[in-house]
């Protein structure tokens, strides 16, 4: 049985014509950006072009685009900023982030420097906007709102425009970790009330080690990292070129796929649920799966038995790559926290399937077919 | 003419071996290391292999080397750990370090964090260790030293063992930026007095975009990058898999080469010392160039004059490329805090030449050539 990798949330496959665009920089092209030879200035360009093409596409200035080494350490550095810059003193976030926020928003409040205040959640697993307003309502100082614009384990989206309307209404600063979606959505962000973004080129089929920051123009911070004036003194340290140029070319490529991927990833989503529904009746689906919800992703549960609780493990010796949760947290195994917000009394098993657009009908068959066998 | 490549202290070329043991991991070997699946362990072993293979080199246990997205992430992680984790209020530097460590610990003074002491500077431009004793020494609180093993614009090397014994005499805490050593010479941490240590894969023929920190097991930090439990916890974010393999590969290829390449590359620094002499008289080198300094860099002067200032440029026209200092500050055009701290009442021009070894003494000629003409 050939491999089925329908772990897409976790990572993606380095498309082959990304790779064939980082290529010249991973071998002739070696000079450092920072360089003033003609030789370090080529590569510079490459940077920049990098830049405003990831800005075209987010519908931004160049100068609001900041290349990072990932998600985690944009969503640290936004975070960091809208404590320490812009003077936040307190924080709303919800307790179903990814733990890029959640442990750093925990670190905050360890040293004092924050107050740390998590949002309901709806029973679809949705955030509860009305308790937004509610807590912003009330707020004395400074706010930053730290909301996920898909959550990564049950593919819940977030209403980013609602969000941002009610963000800007009390003046709160408002960041989203876009992780899950940036190379899967189309964006605006000139028309969004949004501070900082983040994302990670692993996400959409580019490399691993590289991220985006977007920082509105309207607020002013400083680097989370110290060092030389790369990124025009925001993220000190020699630029990671062959990650900057594969993350623009895998945006470029992703934005131009994005309408008929959602139609044909989406369609295979619905077809792996009611393929599920009819082999496995007891099958659940987890958030809002197919309401306001990634077309990536199918978070699914089964009945707890002595078999099912092996199902990762089996899977695995079938070929067949899933997750429970979040890969970023299963080294942890504490389980998953966003299950247990959700579903605090649930004695069920969750398998998150999620795709891509080289994952076809067969391989639902298959893994519906093997997931029969298993449970 | 061919383009002469004489900077590689701002970054080396990815040697294709390097390239090669990436490849897997740029194409087929993609899953997230954080799985739990067989397809995600695997990327993790590579990972983990690594992490030995950087151990045994630098004669430390792999639970002390931590990947990050290069020097100045490391430097950063060191410091922050070193004010927030070990409770160092004062921080004892030299003005002569790379940004990396300036920036980050002026940031730490204007927050009221850590007071910062600056050493005196011999005239050769080594480091004043009997100043570090006697600041040391009248020290009420815990301290941080942090001083870099090669200057990066001057070569000088820093004597670790002596420095390193002094803070072991006071209980300071001790980092180097290794940036320039690492995969240049061999280390036995083992038996030094140190606490963290920064590498950068660029500077040893590795990729851009990835380094280490060692963090010495008898101090208890915590992480710099909040998130997933990558790293044992240490460091969150998806791993920058081919970096961290291309890292290590290339400080083996470094390692094994060590010993001829430090006979080679210094006997073309030697072999251009004594030609520029020949050449043009005026020529002045910087800092301890034959003395205590890297045997890859060689810091020129010469006098200033109409011709000498367009030198960089000229050089650029002609393809040689050499650098004023650093990369890291070229974009900033204030001149070198370097050579402003060494010869505050110089009026001359520098030029940095940093060496590999497929350099040639005929690149040498070719290079003094153009200089005798453009000064």
């Amino acid at each position: 049985m050939e491999r089925i990798y329908f772990d897409n949330a976790a990572t993606t496959a380095l498309d082959p014509e990304v790779l064939n665009a980082m290529m010249p920089f991973l071998t002739e092209k070696f000079g450092n950006p920072s360089s003033i030879y003609s030789y370090g200035r080529e590569v510079r360009m490459a940077i920049e072009q990098a830049r405003k093409s990831v800005a075209r596409i987010l519908q931004v200035n160049p100068a609001e685009i900041f290349f990072t080494s990932g998600g985690t350490e944009s969503t640290n550095t936004a975070i960091a900023a809208a404590v320490y810059d812009l003077e936040c003193r307190h924080i709303i976030t919800s307790p179903i982030e990814h733990h890029a926020t959640l442990h750093t928003v925990e670190y905050y409040r360890e040293r004092g420097d924050a107050t740390v205040h998590y949002l309901k959640l709806l029973p679809d697993g949705h955030i509860d906007l009305e308790d937004l307003d509610r807590l912003l309502s009330g707020m004395q100082s400074k706010c930053l709102v730290s909301l996920m614009h898909a959550n990564n384990e049950i593919g819940n989206l977030l209403d980013l425009d609602a969000a941002g309307k009610i963000c800007k209404k009390y003046g709160a600063v408002f960041h989203s970790d876009t992780v899950q979606t940036v190379g899967h959505y189309s964006f605006n962000l000139r028309d969004m009330d949004l501070h900082f973004i983040a994302g990670a080129a692993h996400k959409f089929h580019g490399p691993k080690g590289v991220g985006i920051l977007y920082v509105n123009e309207s607020v002013k911070v400083h680097p989370y990292m110290h060092g030389g004036s790369q990124e025009r003194n925001m993220r000190a340290g020699t630029e990671n070129v062959y990650g900057i140029v594969g993350l623009a070319k895998a945006l470029e490529l992703a934005n131009a796929r994005l309408e008929t991927e959602m139609k044909s990833i989406g369609k295979l989503k619905e077809y792996m649920a009611s393929q599920l529904k009819s082999a496995i009746p007891e099958t659940r689906f987890n958030g809002d799966a197919f309401g306001n919800c990634l077309y990536t992703v199918l978070s699914t549960s089964f009945p707890k038995s002595e078999k099912s609780e092996m199902l990762l493990f089996n899977l695995d010796i079938n070929q067949i790559c899933a997750s429970g949760g979040s890969a970023c947290t299963s080294g942890a195994e504490q389980g998953s926290h966003v299950i247990r917000a959700l579903y605090p009394e649930t004695d069920r098993v969750t398998v998150r399937f999620s795709f891509n657009r080289h994952n076809t009908n067969r391989e639902v068959d298959q893994v519906v077919g093997k997931l029969k066998e298993l449970i």
